[in-house]
């Protein structure tokens, strides 16, 4: 079920899509044109005959294949893993849901509980922005978001406030032993989530990988020319141009998805995950 | 054990089978045809000389090749990890319905506990098309169905109306309170195997990479025939035309299979799937 | 630890090997010859001149490179991971007659339960195939064989009739509410195992993708000669012959290993496992 | 944190390291310098002309990388896979040990059980080798040892051994039913791990892509020189051994590495293993 | 969201990294400069004709290129499972501490328990190092730390220490029988990611695969030059200097980051991520 059809309209899209990336590698295009226009001047104004040599940047552009390879796979490998863990979320958050409710007498700590389910989705995805933003979650009420504001650590926050009601009900007999430690296993899964996503947020690709591919590229763009001046003469700048762009154009994007949880328009839909949960645990309420 | 010898008689096969994407591509070959036959018209009628470089071509085929092969990979690789669900799904109703088969004394409980189950492949099969058709899971009786036509997300209110019938048996004192859990297990996994049914066929892939695969195939398109028309001549417009089709049709199949609950011919047997757990809970209860 | 060593009396092995599949592809050989050999008669007698281009196949065999690898690696990767769910099977089974033969006291129904343990490996083999063989598993005793007979779904009906014993057990009180359901748990763990076994085998690779690489490795065969007559002469057919041929194979055996649960010489040792269960069952009875 | 730095005296380790693969490849490196040879001296001393065809070699070169990869890394991913297993050998080892160092009252039954817990690692590697090598194993006293030589699947037999020691202390009454199938659960992960051992161990390659990767290599050592005799003369003869040496090289290192758990330079380190989780298990009983 | 945008400033950063492999590399690079100096100066100054061969070098490269993807992936894989492994270390300290913190009163022993955990990460990264460094975990008391110093594997020992503490509360009867078990399973956990760690530690790639990648790379820039004297005469040298120095920096990173847990720039934040564990388990006791 292809989610959308290649037909002749796309042309324009794609054009008006590389703009976006056009714009981001602006700078780099220009310190990339500079040294080629030098070099066809030279060549075709001093007549200084250039040694064109297929070989060397045919080795050097297998070298760079592989490291394009890699960084495209490793970038969206990180992506997906992402969004599986955004996928558990949706899950785990829709079970502890299901279950709260089952299994919990009516209670003012049960309202508390589901709100409080709610609420981790939007208090994670900030966490791993810039910092918690209370406007979204103003349904737990306003005693819980004071509590919540004492704590640096606002995920993990949530859920010691969830496993505190949770003693309050199991203390009050309301739940046996096992239905208690079951529930918590839920919390678990929900600091299991956290984790994983503060792990992909907070590491980054060795730097290492990082530096030398785009050395590679900027040198493999520097000799590149020596290989098609003879043949393309002053077409040689736009030439370079494309596969440098092309090139660095696999990098960016790369470097975009990585690390999924911002607001690029590569990066996962976390607010829309958000408020599919909220949505979702409130028709399991009212039900 | 191959499934099909590939003997003489499949050429036929071959041929019709490629006329099915000839269809979807046939717009975009005119489009990548007219330029080409304008290069190939100036050169042969004007006599103009055209640099032919075939550097150019092989650097951006080998960029595009590194782009193919991720499209094709994380394609077929969404496709099978969703086969892997549906596989889960089986087992899980499977089991679902040995146990309660199994745990639960014949009652009015037990019996729709067991269609429910029956129905749920049914109903999140059209959950991730277009809507539930309650026709095809009229066995619930109609009390059930129309307790579900109330609910938006109508797999998650199928596992409610489980678990809530499994309260019912657990307060009649019919099983066990660790028995009971164990039961809701199952349901948690339902709810588990829909999750990843839906991130699966919410989750495009990166706008990004889409654009600028198809946008790099058709500038490839428009740079090849430099390469190609000293030696081919009108000859290149054919070659052209193969190769482009060649790449594109990697990443039609590519797009059919990465949402592979739809209609379309390469997509999951989803409908078959659905039966045949129908069929298997059938043989269940019945013995 | 290498299996064999690879001396020079490989290589009469290598060639008796290969003879098995020039067989297989024996027909398709004669049709690839067929329009080769036209054109070389074409080019050697009629002295036209053929336009070289050495451009045209490579792009195409680049192509054809990642359909190749993307085919390889997908049939190995099943047929790998059907060897190790087979690998599965047999810890299950160990497991499951270790803890019937330590938890029951002796009666009818432990020593009815190992059997059925040690027949399930057969019966699922057979199931995968053409349908149960019952002078396997005739060590079951004609009472269960019967029993076994009304199931459409036999591996099912196995672990049915194994539940049923459990619960027989248990109501007599000889073993606890939790050692019953940690019994059963191996039992949903030997369900789990059949339909992955299933899925496996009912789940042919997308159609798509194999027609397609067999159509472009004919079309290949047939553009590949326009760029070695020149220099090869009638040399062409053995050439374009052996590059068929070896791409072809890459195809075919992908086509055996893919659905590894047959008798085919690259199929997995499914009967061999199931004796060994049988063997191992056996031991830990005696002991 | 590099475990060697490359420093100018690693070569004199390469090329003695390259030696004993050498010394594997000998004979082959015969075989291949023959046919080479006498190309060679009909090209040089008959000054016949041999069409030089750069394309041919380049098509089956590119059908061998492919293979090769597969090779390497399926080979390497069983490699690692073992690793792993092994790895959670030692885990389950060091967790079995502790639990029942804490759980058990001291008594003849505990000190046994940690001693067969101990045994267990030396037990395995040597039933994946040639058989159990008793004086490895002879803290577990005579009398063990005599029982487990009537096994003929000597790691099972163990696990017998301790499931029938943990029965008796559970019907002494000094453990509960919960810590017994708690203990229990640690026996079926050893089991597990054995296994997946004999799997990795017992499953070789498909046949058919180990007979045909060797024989591609061939076929393509017998064509590659028609490539390079123009250019190369004599020099052709070292040329097609060095590329044969090093492709062979791989396939040689992948035979090897595929069943690691014997006790070639690159095999795992099994026996230190086995120590470790002896030495381990001996700090825990002692503090 | 990109971490870093490649501005024109990058190009200095690039450079300056740049150097510490220049550094690492000196020797080896000069060791290949001086037989390409000998082969340019003998090419020059005696007009000797060398002959030149494209095909060679492009062969080597070929399989060069497969035995460098091979190297580069693998050692990441190890630095991305590794970093899994720390992230699975951050959830379970987080979980244990909350567990311990609601389950047990307050005691001496609850306290010790926190405390012991929160030392685990630092005993765990200097463990793989050189040897705990105990000025780290001086909060743990002088008592603990004098008891610890006892303990060869001092991560063992501090599950131990664990595990004798939770037994006093649990023979106190503080708590149930059940949570005693639940509690435990974390320490299990520990135990495992320190095995993981152990794993990725001990464990150098196949040496094999290590000393052929230098070796080829080595021989393949003596060869390289054969290819490139002809047009590019002084040239050569810096061209082979390049060629030698991108292949050996992935081979040089891979060698750092496939035992990631040191103290080299692309090392993890081992030391970071111990410090975080030790805030967050000091946020959860005082809440």
């Amino acid at each position: 079920m292809p989610k959308k059809n290649f037909s002749q309209s796309n042309f324009f899209l794609i054009f008006s899509y590389k703009g976006y990336l056009i714009r981001r590698l602006a700078v780099d295009l220009i310190w990339i044109a500079i040294p080629t226009t030098i070099l066809c001047t030279i060549h075709e104004l001093g007549h200084v005959n250039i040694e064109s040599n297929f070989t060397l940047p045919g080795l050097m552009g297998a070298i760079l294949g592989i490291l394009l390879v890699f960084r495209n796979n490793t970038a969206y490998d990180r992506w997906w893993e992402a969004r599986k863990v955004l996928g558990g979320l949706v899950n785990t958050s829709r079970n502890y849901a299901l279950q709260i409710n089952q299994l919990l007498p009516d209670s003012k700590e049960k309202t508390e509980i589901l709100n409080l389910i709610a609420a981790f989705p939007y208090v994670l995805k900030e966490h791993l922005r810039s910092g918690v933003i209370y406007i979204e979650i103003e349904f737990v009420g306003e005693e819980i978001s004071n509590e919540l504001k004492k704590w640096e650590h606002v995920p993990n926050g949530i859920n010691q406030l969830i496993i505190k009601r949770l003693k309050t009900v199991y203390e009050r007999g309301e739940i046996t032993d096992f239905q208690y430690l079951k529930l918590i296993e839920n919390s678990d899964e929900l600091i299991d989530i956290m984790g994983k996503c503060e792990r992909i947020h907070k590491t980054p690709m060795p730097q290492s990988h990082n530096y030398l591919l785009k050395a590679y590229i900027y040198i493999y763009a520097i000799i590149m020319p020596l290989g098609l001046i003879e043949n393309l003469e002053w077409w040689t700048i736009p030439a370079v141009i494309i596969i440098y762009y092309v090139a660095m154009s696999i990098v960016t994007i790369s470097e975009e998805i990585e690390d999924p949880f911002g607001k690029d328009p590569n990066d996962l839909p976390v607010d829309n995950i958000a408020n599919n949960i909220y949505k979702n645990i409130q028709e399991i309420i009212n039900k």
